[in-house]
């Protein structure tokens, strides 16, 4: 999607081999209207496939995932990230290791905000690892739902969490994929 | 704000003396939709004010942030709850310690998305004993930027946190004002 990678080269700041900060429009501070244009671009390509719910991981998919249920139609729900296992009966949780950031969650859902009626689209702001989006695969499965797809902004796709999610049969949609970083510049 | 007040007796829990659970279209699950009409009024009860942002605390006031920086036509910021204090210099930030969920954080902004022309609002889910949205005030007063006001869809009233933000020359505007529960039913 030319819109995203034109601000990532015009406003993204490599660092070092593999991280790609996008704090000034997507993370941190948010360019309001231009990430209406890409949850409008994420529901465009998702649209007609019996969508029901739109899942994102607290908090930088938020943003995101809001203006792709709006376009959608559908309701929004934020996969919370607990530090305990919460033994209450009443919700789904599936535990997240994140080896880029060196910590691990729970990733915890309500039992009342999903069926097995459900058609669920997961939306997230990166896919590097996957296991965010792993997780609430997981997650979405215990609940006997099904999964339309994975929708992520930013995909760095020397990583593997599309290999890992395209193995399960999940189809993953990303509207920038950056192959590499060369020199500090980003590489599509 | 009728379209609130309606949609809080509704659909909203309450659960004992003081907790209201929105958690099926604030807080967990997010009627979309509902939510721009909120931003929307949100943005038009602040319009004409000259405000340069929107700053939220993650991650219940993203969505109603993001709603009301589209209709200002302004950038959103998030403030961060970060668990250490982080000993860089391009960061602002203030510990806030949340005694009705017994934990504390240090709110955190990087420097580069404020300046001392900024004049910004703050906006978040719900205002009871004002901790978080006090922590925003001694944040962007950190930065010597000026404060439009606070907005929250939901205040109980019965709390202090109006009267801790008003005591600072702070204007506040709830969207929906709890007076009390009586017998389990919201009273505005």
């Amino acid at each position: 999607m030319k819109l995203l990678e034109d601000k990532i080269l015009n406003e993204g700041i490599v660092l070092g081999q593999d991280i790609l900060k996008v704090d000034g429009f997507i993370n941190h501070q948010i360019d309001v209207s231009f990430m209406e244009e890409l949850g409008k671009d994420m529901a465009e390509y998702f649209q007609g496939q019996g969508i029901t719910k739109v899942f994102t991981i607290e908090s930088s998919g938020i943003a995101p995932a809001v203006f792709t249920a709006k376009y959608l139609n559908v309701p929004m729900v934020i996969l919370k990230k607990q530090a305990s296992k919460n033994l209450k009966t009443q919700v789904w949780q599936t535990e997240v290791v994140s080896y880029t950031k060196d910590l691990s969650y729970e990733l915890t859902l309500a039992k009342e905000y999903i069926s097995d009626t459900d058609h669920i689209l997961i939306v997230d702001d990166f896919l590097a690892n996957g296991e965010a989006a792993t997780g609430a695969v997981r997650l979405i499965r215990k609940a006997h739902a099904t999964i339309a797809g994975v929708g992520v902004l930013i995909e760095k796709s020397f990583q593997p969490g599309r290999e890992k999610l395209e193995s399960q049969g999940i189809s993953v949609y990303a509207q920038a994929q950056i192959r590499d970083f060369e020199n500090g510049k980003v590489r599509f």
